[in-house]
């Protein structure tokens, strides 16, 4: 796309045509070894086979369109791959695999590798916002429900509560990095034995699935449930600032340098690039998390488009929850809060007789208290 | 709707108007003691509002078109709550709390109330997943891959797999409910001491936030996707089961007795009504997921238009998700093999040359060792 | 469910079970009289049956249990139907049908009866956007970019965009109303001359369809469509009311009578009612529209899921969306603009330098010659 | 991505950040050109802007990144022109437009162009599936519903049901590209008098708008409606294709040489590419619409996310559903069917004592008539 909204920090790398290559050599690569400790095949082999299997080597375009004679890449790529250790350890590869034990291996090596990226920033992100919580306890602010002002509150209280959900949505998606992101191999009808399925997983530090999972698709439906959450809770902040920015608010505005956010027809505009951001690219994840619970529905051993259709859902999905994840972290790490302007808009509140707005203070240990929870909550 | 296939099981009446309805008095009255707890209230003020806090004594009805007016059916719930409770313990009633501390609550009862009966169906299931596994060790078939035969496996783990993806499904489900299911009780703006939600969890056995997540939806995005999958496994086997069952194919039948699955037109026919009613009540389901995750981005304290179209989506999903394990369940339970047609089918591949095919029951060491790992995974 | 907002207008009462029954029996008595009318049974059977074919008088209860027996609630109708019509005339019941074709059918009568009721609203919505386009033709206001003050436009412009896009959100749909809402009368496997069909579709006055179209599920896909349209153009007014009725910005706020809005824990506040229940309702299409889309993909003659996924969506889809217009017509035509306010609010743009903002009213001349344009377009 | 699955045909050509770029750089030069016509700006500027436009002069890359700043890639688009076209005209490029303005304008003129070359394959997969009606009018198959055999029916029939789908989804897609595909020009909030966008129209062969469509995304919702509209009936028929493939039903099989379809695992068999990639790219569809939906909710004068996420869900969508046109045409030019198969399977209906099956050419009458009906509908 013409747009680097999409592609912001590392994960649009992370999923590239280049990224999957890599992930899909690596899992031969792993193949082979697992397969020597197993004494299936010479160490010499497994470790000729593994130093061929470097992404750079291979000619990405050519894989992508003999992909498209077999409905997967791993055809031309095993050719491929079988031509360049030549004829003396051709046999050795890919042993006893089929095309989807590498292609699914790949996927979650791919997803965990992107998972590093977004949770680096998620994490960054939460300590913005704890930041935020901590520095803005006594930040008095108005609460706005149905947006209508309501009742004060405070500015740390609110940032408390982003934190607790990106904290929550990091803890679920650690958790779904750690134990769904398993390899697979299992062979042409998944009836291989899981020795290799062991050893594979050992080499690339995935997973081990009871059984091979092929077409029972939990582990990718609990990734992109978890990946979705991600991005709804960044987005919820990011709408909140969207409304505290307007100019009729003025309670926050996005730092940043340079002349981000200026307008082609309106030189007194600044826009919210990240907010924006964040938003853009969250709106696009419910669809795709809508798509690869669709795709459960596999037939048999291998499914005859299902199972085809995840794999760009899966690539765009962690591209543009990392996107998410990067402007996130962007948007809190350079948010400017006009603790002035806070405290002045309770005033309306004031003049509409709510005794509360008052002495907006009054609610601030309550607020404090709770802040303290959150802070301990999502830890240091 | 006049289709019982959406409605099988308890779920449709956890869901129901009457079962909000007394979700929500649940929460009044798990309130009230709170406050009494507390020293709020006078503890026969709790007992006066608890005591009134019977659905079958409102006018469901009536709260409904009420709930038009103002956009929540609380304010209308809340005003008949105090007319029964009588002038002299009115005031006591709701104290402090907003329309969404209650909804919510309820919501997470709701949940809770439906996800109980939705897992026993599921367990049952796997149950019966288990015993397929077990019976059908040495049940030779053809492996399918992209709809065509392939090679050698056997029935008993093609259900060992069905069995691991509902066991992982319901392991994530418990877990959510058990941890996720958090009461809200934050007041207007979400500064309400922590020790009323504490009181009010205690009284509900529901989980105790961090912080009230008024706007902060993780946990019902959590929700979603834990049912979501659940009955994206389910819909997997329930395709397997149709295709198995084709004329053509004929290795696996419905039981259950009757003149299920009669067709109007057509009196040789018996359809799969089970199978049928999986994938139909699954189908429905990523997209309610999705509107789940989208109404993520929700304003401020409260949403304007966000939350307010989580009430229906959510029960839409777990009717649905519901209806899909009871459905599930049945299918599993009366499934019948034709373990003789299934290796009449792998003549067809020994025909067509495949080495592996003359001698199928050559797989099941290995096949056997995976079925054990899947029934030791999924327990007892 | 418990709240109001979900059913607003005629829509649901449109798609209610005993709607549905209705137009099953409706399309039973057309069938009978178009079997009448080519002499394959006598016309007293059909006016018998016909006589017979009234809502009131089936178990709709009963009707929807042994629905989840066949996957289909016509076989119980056919058979409760055959016993009401007596031994005479049971044999000519149902003549040459198959269950599909009764549900087909009164699926296309129900969302026709339906679109009534959603079109009648979509048009008065219309009709209130005009007013507003032609009263506020000089009320200028500031024209808003992501959520920034940008330039001077009029609120008359921005009715009259509302009002072109309601406008060509009923004609798309009132194009699918009258050409795709076809009968469906092909029988057992679509082979049966389209005779009857043509016959059928005069009586109730639907579209004829060229061939059958069982599993070709191109109409309820444009029906979808078309009404996940007109819901998008109304959250996006709705979207627009709640912005500006914003405190902090207070150019417009929902009129109506009595207590509406009134919120249970804050006295001074009033939400805007209309505008979030538009937005609730119309939140929940899209997922919907996905689902219908996603169930296209039918087998062979008559699906085995996915077509009886499609009964209950298609339900839920008019309901919402019928809801979403009439609280969209009620938003409209009660919405009070505050003139004094758009003005004053400009003046924040003139401090901030812009020119334009100077001068607002010199840009009423292209403004309200787009708004001739809109109302000429928009028809009278 | 690594997969030719997705890009087939020539759309995804059309899609990308190139094709953007020209679109955006098109839409610049027709509205130079439309200024100098009213006399805003000298003819000599109009065409040197004009001459400027040529997107491989353009470094994509940096316009991706600067895009990110601005949350609009028009941005640094416009300065880059500026600086190519030279301090003598540079005031005269984009005047008095948006951002907004150019690159709605260019996401129609992308459209338009995909939808050429979509339609363009679905118009010949209609001629295909029109052949295949012609020629096997007298082919008789069973016909099956739930996945039973049912009834017998004919292979030309299916074939015409298919046929009827494909017209009537192209008729409509058609219709859209006629009449939505319109440009903006409404300059920084929609003011911009109408006649600069009915120049800008006849210079690009779009449609031109009542008033500016900033918010107003019903031509966007159409055009994804009527995109999916098309993919699902492509998947309906590949998923017929896929069930008939099936060796133990063997009915039809894709044609095509070289090695397509071969396994790396399994000698023996071969995949139904064509079917499968179909079924793939039209699945992640759905999910795309409702994303498209759910953007409608813009906010005033230029929305603050929703927008800046159509643009890579509308490319993703017109690549995918191009990618399926193209496949689904290959599908149905080279679909090879087993007359003699098809008659033998109907053999079990018979053995089953169904009487229609002892006498299967019975039918052909009503088969053939309906055929030609769909034959003529379809036009030549």
């Amino acid at each position: 796309m013409f747009s680097g909204i999409y592609a912001r920090g590392g994960t649009a790398a992370a999923v590239s045509g280049q990224a999957w290559l890599q992930a899909m050599l690596d899992s031969e690569a792993a193949l082979a070894r697992a397969c020597a400790r197993e004494g299936l095949i010479p160490s010499g082999a497994a470790e000729a086979i593994a130093a061929a299997c470097v992404a750079e080597r291979f000619d990405l375009e050519a894989i992508g369109r003999g992909a498209a004679d077999h409905a997967t890449p791993v055809v031309p790529l095993v050719r491929a791959l079988r031509e360049r250790v030549g004829s003396e350890f051709a046999e050795q590869v890919h042993l006893g695999a089929t095309s989807q034990d590498i292609l699914d291996t790949a996927a979650m090596l791919v997803s965990s590798r992107a998972l590093g990226v977004m949770l680096d920033d998620a994490r960054a992100a939460a300590r913005a916002a704890a930041r935020l919580a901590e520095e803005h306890r006594a930040t008095v602010m108005s609460g706005r429900t149905l947006l209508q002002q309501a009742l004060p509150t405070s500015f740390g209280l609110r940032a408390a509560g982003w934190l607790v959900g990106i904290h929550e949505a990091i803890v679920h998606l650690e958790d779904v990095r750690q134990h769904q992101l398993a390899v697979q191999m299992g062979g042409p009808v998944g009836v291989r034995s899981p020795a290799i399925a062991a050893g594979v997983a050992a080499e690339l530090r995935l997973a081990e699935p009871v059984v091979p999972w092929d077409t029972i698709r939990v582990r990718v439906a609990m990734l992109a449930g978890a990946v979705g959450t991600l991005t709804g809770v960044l987005a919820k902040l990011a709408r909140d600032v969207t409304l505290l920015a307007q100019n009729e608010v003025g309670e926050v505005r996005e730092g940043g340098g340079g002349d981000r956010g200026a307008s082609t027809a309106m030189a007194h505009k600044r826009n919210q690039v990240a907010a924006v951001s964040v938003i853009a690219c969250a709106r696009r994840v419910p669809g795709l998390v809508a798509t690869i619970l669709s795709s459960m529905e596999q037939e048999h051993e291998r499914a005859a488009g299902a199972w085809q259709a995840e794999w760009g859902t899966l690539s765009d999905l962690l591209a543009l929850a990392g996107s998410t994840a990067s402007w996130g972290r962007e948007l809190l790490e350079h948010l400017e809060v006009d603790v002035d302007r806070m405290r002045e808009n309770l005033g309306r509140l004031a003049a509409a007789g709510v005794a509360e707005a008052a002495d907006p203070d009054s609610h601030l240990g309550a607020s404090s208290e709770l802040i303290d929870r959150a802070l301990t909550a999502a830890g240091p």
